[in-house]
């Protein structure tokens, strides 16, 4: 099976939401890593709209070059989606009642949620006779797979939980059964405060010898810049000590910028890092407004290691709850070195943390004046013992502006915790 | 020019990272919001990798298919990003240096980033001769236009913030000059507490006899279902009074599940009724952990009706700053009624605020019990004169319980409001 191809795969989603920017695909990037766990490599991408011309001609080019084919969206009970009949017609085949998801259907529609079951719903349930019903725990539109010249089709919900459940239970079984793939590794370590171009001219002797199977990539975000090292190969073990010795040779090249090991986030190298040391932290965020504090609980196991923050929006609150003097205020204003300095002291003594991080700044697009434009913020990380503070001047969008704060302000915590008792994060 | 084909645009995301699920792309739906403005619809978006023969293939597919295609990733001055060389070769040029590129690319090396300009960096200044180069005021890879076969392609460096700047200042004037197109305005009214079937029954009538002109969407995300029209035509101004007609009658046969019209977010519609009431919101959150803080100060303006939050992850901080009283952590929990209505309460009393919204519940993967699994959250929302309190049992993902949290929390505030004085969000 599929012997004529090579094993890669294509995801097609389909939905006019898609094509007019109206929602983002996250299911894509979901796919295509568990497609990777598997060893199959994602050759393309490609998103139509609700259109049977568009689909019936993406259905067929991908047919022609790859050996798995992923399809998300479009098959919801509206009179908008026509993922179905259009798979039906490309597939050849008629639609049919299936009586294992028909009860399915009422079982969600009457037991679970609780509502009268509806002729709508019902046509959940009817599926071309020419494919395997996937079945989907999560809700009512069945997962559905499909062969043809050699390639395996598979439809799947929009929905990403819906999508996801079907996948890990019933699709990536079936896929791992499928294939015997050529193995790919990926390695990737963190970078802080050092240029790609600059990296680039670092590690191009070593990178101009790096085998033909493997890839290295650059991906730059906001300072940190990720060396990732993709290798495929038949032997997996193999494989994997080899990356291991390029990547131990490319971590020696850049170890003055290096921060961590792993494709981590930025979160989960601050969480390691106070988990070894038993220690905590807290925020107190103004300009930030919470983004900080959610970043650093969207980590399974985060409340080991975070224990609360005061968002301090106002001046008033700045003031009664993070007792930053009102003299500080009036005199140097709610964007200084002063404040955040201030709201680091207030706040670990009333959250009780080691650590505690502070901004203050103008996020934009409004708020700037002449002396404190938009983008510039305080920050201020720090424990009993010390506080550290920068100013910076940001340039981006509000959105941008708040997320590249968050990322100086946990490096700037990186710096204190390190200075406090010194841990490596890998 | 373009004569000959249909004014659909296509677009073409360039890179590994988006092949393997390691980076989410957010430019292409930007990108079609853009020109969807400008009355060009995109028909298809392809993801490819760092790859020469598949950039090619997509490039000559598109080339058939559209009349403008919007090019992005892979111009970085590394070598893994082999954009340009093959956009060169594709188009039948050669690498020219670009002067005034080269004096950009320096300003920015020397003035701009305070670092020594190197050979490296001056690669991005080569362009090939057969584009026309669109300056990129805030990045050092420049952005290039190119013609073939009546179709227009526009290659852009892959920085979201980068992209943006060209597009805007360069792009999509240029593209507006280029194309006479068609019409395409959207309309969007947003309900809750329907699921799309119900409303698709309810509007039956009313869907069938929609012109083939306008076409209706179904959006459901979390409770929440969008209703999108989308009209094509000739001549704006009759098809938006067509959309505003078609609206009307759809938002009667809502009405009862109607909570705004636009395309706005939730923070929009509550930020637009605390400014009518003049009324300004805080919170006290657990197992959002900041979530719905930042959502609340994602949006320019928020400081007129957001002033601070508590997050209390830890007991210790739900009783010394948001007073519950020990007993009822004792004997109730973290995750029950008395907590969150508690935790409104003491929020109330320090943050100053008309309302606030308070969250706790366990949001997995780990942490539930037989009596409080993972997914049980309780949520409150009050004023002084009155809180509302509810229990909730979500079944996904720990990223999407907290979202789909702060949504209902979101709709609770709403309910308050609206009990307290009733005004409209449209």
């Amino acid at each position: 099976m599929t012997k004529n191809k090579e094993a890669v795969a294509s995801i097609i989603t389909i939905g006019d939401e898609l094509l007019i920017g109206q929602v983002l695909d996250t299911n894509s990037a979901w796919i295509a890593q568990q497609l990777n766990v598997l060893g199959i490599w994602v050759k393309r991408r490609i998103a139509v709209g609700d259109n049977r011309d568009d689909i019936l001609q993406a259905l067929e080019r991908e047919n022609r070059d790859a050996a798995l084919v992923i399809i998300t969206g479009g098959l919801g009970p509206t009179a908008d989606d026509i993922t179905k009949p259009v798979l039906c017609e490309y597939f050849g085949g008629k639609m049919v009642m299936n009586e294992s998801v028909l009860k399915h259907v009422r079982y969600l529609s009457e037991v679970v949620y609780k509502r009268p079951f509806i002729e709508r719903n019902a046509l959940q349930a009817e599926v071309p006779d020419v494919c395997t019903v996937l079945h989907n725990e999560r809700g009512s539109a069945p997962g559905m797979w499909f062969e043809k010249n050699d390639t395996i089709f598979i439809s799947l919900p929009g929905v990403p939980f819906e999508m996801k459940g079907i996948m890990e239970m019933e699709g990536l079984p079936r896929i791992a059964g499928k294939f015997t793939t050529t193995q790919i590794v990926h390695r990737t370590i963190i970078t802080w405060g050092i240029g790609e171009s600059f990296i680039a001219e670092r590690i191009k002797v070593w990178e101009e010898k790096l085998p033909d199977y493997i890839k290295l990539a650059y991906l730059p975000h906001f300072g940190i810049v990720r060396l990732r090292l993709t290798g495929k190969g038949n032997d997996r073990s193999v494989l994997e000590s080899e990356l291991e010795q390029q990547e131990n040779q490319l971590q020696l090249l850049v170890s003055e910028w290096l921060i961590a090991k792993g494709d981590l986030s930025l979160v989960n190298v601050i969480h390691s890092m106070l988990k070894a040391n038993g220690q905590t932290v807290g925020t107190a965020e103004s300009c930030t407004g919470g983004y900080i504090a959610q970043l650093l609980t969207g980590e399974p196991g985060s409340s080991s290691v975070y224990k609360g923050s005061i968002v301090g929006y106002s001046n008033e609150i700045k003031e009664s709850l993070l007792n930053v003097p009102s003299s500080i205020l009036q005199s140097r204003g709610a964007v200084s070195e002063e404040t955040v300095t201030a709201m680091v002291s207030g706040a670990l003594n009333i959250l009780h943390t080691d650590y505690v991080i502070a901004t203050s700044g103008i996020m934009g697009p409004d708020g700037g004046t002449a002396s404190k434009p938009v983008g510039m913020v305080w920050i201020a990380a720090g424990s009993r013992s010390k506080i550290l503070a920068r100013k910076f001047q940001f340039r981006f969008d509000r959105q941008r502006n708040i997320e590249i704060t968050a990322i100086n302000a946990l490096m700037l915590l990186r710096s204190v915790i390190l200075e406090n008792k010194p841990v490596t994060a890998s």
